[in-house]
């Protein structure tokens, strides 16, 4: 029976502290590229917000409505297509846009109470 | 009456139809800014996506469970701190990196069905 496990590495109580050395590195490896990538989508993500507050002054000193439902669908078709091009799931893309769409309305909103 | 509004630009019906050439070229400026980085947005979530789908196989392959809480706390204590640094609302980033952990875990779980 050569090929019955010696150690419990592959059970399904296997933790992170006892799967391999190698295992181990190569997870350690992926999480410090998505934590790059994280901290790059942080800093566009607070880069869009200043643009969006900007739009959101312009819209309230031009008494424009804070949602503008043509531009939406226009980036959710446009963001669709360029996740397609990405490989990443056009659903999901369009769930993250509606996600931060949400957020700057409510940024909208506020600019245009204060 | 000098300070009453002589055309209906201020009007609270006012569209982008209507206000000044000015204020359109700011907002269709300001739009060209948020759609290059919605662009690099989307680039870095596919390639985000495609390190978690490695983890997502690794885990499988070792039978480690989908979700990793002590990791997931300690992304978010970064993300916020990042975010604070980049004058983003660390409450928005929390919100940000949950949304994208739960894409992430069901991936995994789809990837230990499989």
């Amino acid at each position: 029976m050569t090929d019955q496990p010696t150690q419990p590495a592959n059970s399904a109580a296997a933790s992170l502290e006892v799967i391999d050395e190698a295992v181990r590195a190569e997870l350690t490896s992926l999480r410090e590229s998505i934590d790059n990538i994280d901290a790059a989508v942080v800093h566009m993500l607070a880069e869009r917000f200043k643009a969006t507050q900007r739009v959101g002054r312009l819209k309230a000193e031009h008494k424009l409505p804070p949602a503008d439902p043509e531009r939406e669908r226009a980036q959710i078709t446009r963001l669709r297509e360029l996740a397609a091009g990405a490989h990443l799931d056009p659903v999901f893309a369009e769930k993250f846009l509606n996600f931060i769409i949400a957020e700057v309305i409510r940024h909208h909103e506020a600019i245009a109470r204060a």
